[in-house]
């Protein structure tokens, strides 16, 4: 099952050490304007090396589209995109055909495939995630046609034990990567940079949260039932590789489950819904700001295993456009979905 | 959307105010053993009315088999089980029509629609539920007959600020079904339950968690791309009514993710994976026990704003065996997939 | 797999001899108006009993709305439909329980399914056809509020070595249903008439061709490479039991592909594109009427092995409505999907 | 919707004067041995430019395996397929840019897509069907280990008013592939590409019908109401390009429908079902061999339309491979449903 979404349907393939890894969006409506740069600008955020922060590899991470798109225009066919593996090293990984890793998946991927990939982890790998930006962008060409006000930002706000305030409305993808490490936050940003920089040195692993927001949503998106907005949400960043946990609404929210429910309800003094809703009330976008929490484990490739590896100490910042992705390719689902119903616009 | 899973199907419908409501599950393998009993007993563990501490509402909620069974037995056809709504009162909701509810999907569900059943609300009721464990009843048949080893377990773990103590492993739904609160815990269950009764008598409400542990799961299960164990279990939980988050592994998970990788990963003096995995790696069961913990807001319907709605103060309780159920679909459907691919028993 | 189409989904239920049978439509916007007794009249149609040419069996087959609606309006919530299994006489089929009937699925399906229901061919009887009838009607429903030019006319073309002409654009439901053979042309009738009753008195049974039109589709209808809109109507109709084959174009198609294509593909006197295509170009609707031929096999149930299971001499008048409400199905799904393309109303 | 199948899943890309075809295969299970000279070799049956006979383009269409086999064998992941367009030139068809052609689906697909590709047809045209052939070689690949007794052979039964024979059992692909026109009988097939020679030097175009044979397949096939056997392959093969109309059972089955059940149904004088079943009941393969005839228009891309164009005169002899590879894509994708349910090898 390599195909996320409905009727916005992005299908990956690739292994992290085979020829090239890709995506084919099928579902994309035709007339909508996209570049073969717009979808490189959204690889190049999440490519290692761009920073002493992350993996020393070096990931040129070119893009082609193959089809789908005529003069910087979707034909309204499927979208082929694809991005050839070159910095290989497979030999990094001879170490490990015999050798299992804690924490990595390759037992469990034994047993389903009842063989594994020994290159690099094939489809388990985190590089499967640009597949996924690749999907992503392309959700975000169609937003940004049919949903002008929608915003999708996420940023990192927890590392290890360093806790972002939550910004304030409004913040852009171009504040967040204003810092390295993704803190919108100079004073935390500062922090969590130190501490990514020792536990590289130290070849240790740092986990944490990534917060993602959406502003400008349209009321009533999200089926009611299965399918409501939370949902597929859940799912779609339960199935980031790390990701431990998805909490939706604000910071404090399990703190505010302690809440009586007459205290945990009660609407904000403009009388606009409670933010404990996190946008979502009834399975469905309720127009207000949604925002979910997205719990990251630390990575599990520690540098005393693959010290080859060249694998990233603290992911979280490099995760950050992969949470943009699959949130934006939920939002372009639900929005065909929605157009599908009585709601012409 | 009201289908849900894609080998095991489950499709839902019923208003809670109309004739009925009810499921068809499809794909369900023939020559599962499996009675209206067996079915009829799954619902009477979500019924109201069965301690003072739920609503006081009475439903006795007797299913009805219209297909899909002969002679005790499913016959591999679809199984289309109804229950018909008989303690309806919609006079109750009359007050509603132009009233609003606070933390209640009316206001969405009209913009989605662009009208509202007035009558108890329609789908988003919690007595949708009723359908989810129907479907989850016949997935824990199938896995009865196919995966004996297996054990669905959830409980209670935190009421407000009341916070259970972990089980040992091996707990049983009679276990947790022999406290009216369901914290399979004497002295925290005593804490709740008066909590309970108090906010009963308040008008108020009462979120906090229920977790969900699955024992003797085969190594494997999932997909290891899109449609994770993980992903599909956050999408199934996160569709319940008044869920708000869920989190993989043990209780104190999120402090764990404060530590380094180093000390996070550490395996088990026992050598067996960290519990901090919650049983699954990279998207598929590590043959560990799986455990998540949900989380649930405080219902939002407050005794001043429907008095005569006889609503549950602490939906938890009651939500247990549907998340039960949700994760049986899940399971069943992987189960199937599983079975696709070379792994046959 | 007993769901049928995308957006606009049909789930099938119900073993003919068992309590019910019945369907749940799922993706049906809000607002449509819907009346139990569109859907009774629909059912009213292929109902056996309506004349001396069809079984003897008496099947009131009286639906009943269980959700979905609301005050004749749909809910866009799932519709569910049931009608009762009343005139089941199982005792006829008992003789049945070892004999397998030749032409009938029942050793296969033993094969598929490792048991057989006894009572009377369970999923595989024609009764299961109501079901498609009451998503048919959903669908029709639909499809008046939204593409009100649209006209699904069926009608018997052909039985045995009979075959009526061509009628004129315009034909009408009223006018098929004129015929109790359902061949629009008095002559033909007559004739086929006459050699129904024939065949009835021998014993034997008869098959032949219904020709299914629809005039007043909007052009673009259907996907361009997989799910073309022929495609979709040739899944659709050779799913009826006793379908043999499905023939796009004007009756004489296969004589015209004796001819070269410049002949088979110059345009009509008036300039429109050529009738051979059946109005479908590309996989897509043209805008001109589209025209196809199913043939049906003469029923298999021969009176000879099961006397007592009273049933059609020629099926194909109580075809007609099966055949409308498969194409109608195909057109409502084909219709939303057109919806969330750019194609807005 | 340019994706087929359930469980074995078909993604196709492509326009055929863009950058590459291509195609994704999802849900092949790991371990199946499956080489590029394989996947070429299907390709090399589909090339145009083997005999006199097809179009004077020249397409190397050199096969590249992006993902999902290692050390030729598939790993259960994502298996990617792509050719180059090499000869393209887009300069032929600038004529058409504002001239539509007759039969071609330009003036559907621009009301569809709101703009139309210029360069030859986009996704309509033939060369699409390369997709579908990379596709079906890996469908066979799967077969091969999993039903080694089936064979899927299909070959060119009628050219224009020329009918072939039907063959014997036991036809291979090899003795069709004797003859430039595919048709398996020297006589006939002597005629035929006469006459197709001489319509090539009209600039004129050839339809007809191509039959498709299984045998070997194992009984219960399919899903016995929605996704019968039937339906599938209708909806496979109708999805062709040219195709018209698809007929179950022998050549003269339109012949026999004009006989009376209690004929039409006898048994062959060994005791098996009649042929007139074309290996079909109750919507499920009965072990037989299944037979189907599909029927084909001529060509609608004439000379003096499009001179420079270069197409085929008679398009069937390089359609049986696609036939072949529609047919293998329905098969591989019941097989593993099939597995899904009790039956497990």
């Amino acid at each position: 099952m390599n195909t996320f979404g409905h009727l916005f349907r992005v299908t990956t393939f690739g292994e992290s050490h085979g020829p090239a890894m890709g995506a084919v969006v099928d579902g994309c409506p035709a007339g909508v304007p996209l570049t073969r740069a717009q979808v490189q600008q959204a690889l190049d955020r999440r490519r290692p090396g761009q920073s002493a922060l992350t993996t020393s590899r070096n990931e040129p991470d070119q893009v082609e589209l193959l089809s789908g798109v005529y003069e910087d225009k979707t034909l309204g066919t499927p979208i082929a995109a694809i991005v050839r593996n070159q910095d290989q090293r497979s030999q990094d990984y001879d170490a490990l055909k015999t050798k299992e890793r804690p924490g990595h998946a390759d037992r469990v991927w034994r047993a389903r495939f009842q063989h594994r990939d020994p290159r690099g982890g094939g489809r388990t790998s985190g590089r499967e995630t640009l597949c996924r930006v690749i999907g992503g962008s392309i959700a975000e060409a169609l937003l940004a046609r049919e949903v002008p006000a929608l915003r999708v930002v996420a940023w990192v706000s927890q590392v290890e034990r360093f806790v972002a305030p939550t910004p304030a409305g409004g913040l852009t993808r171009q504040a967040v990567d204003a810092h390295a490490s993704r803190v919108p936050d100079a004073s935390t940003a500062a922090q969590v940079e130190a501490r990514i920089l020792e536990a590289k040195a130290e070849g240790d692993s740092l986990g944490g949260a990534i917060t993602v927001r959406c502003e400008g949503l349209p009321v009533g998106l999200g089926e009611p039932v299965f399918g409501k907005l939370k949902a597929r949400l859940a799912d779609a960043l339960s199935g980031i590789g790390a990701v431990t946990g998805v909490v939706w609404g604000p910071a404090d929210l399990e703190e505010r489950l302690r809440l009586p429910g007459t205290r945990f309800h009660a609407p904000r003094a403009d009388g606009t819904p409670s933010e404990v809703y996190g946008g979502i009330q009834g399975g469905l976008s309720n127009g207000e700001p949604l925002e979910a929490r997205v719990l990251f484990k630390p990575t599990s490739t520690l540098t005393d295993v693959a010290k080859a590896g060249r694998h990233d100490p603290c992911i979280l910042p490099r995760a950050v456009p992969v949470v943009e992705a699959m949130t934006s390719m939920v939002l372009a689902d639900l929005w065909l979905s929605f157009l599908a119903g009585p709601h012409r616009p």
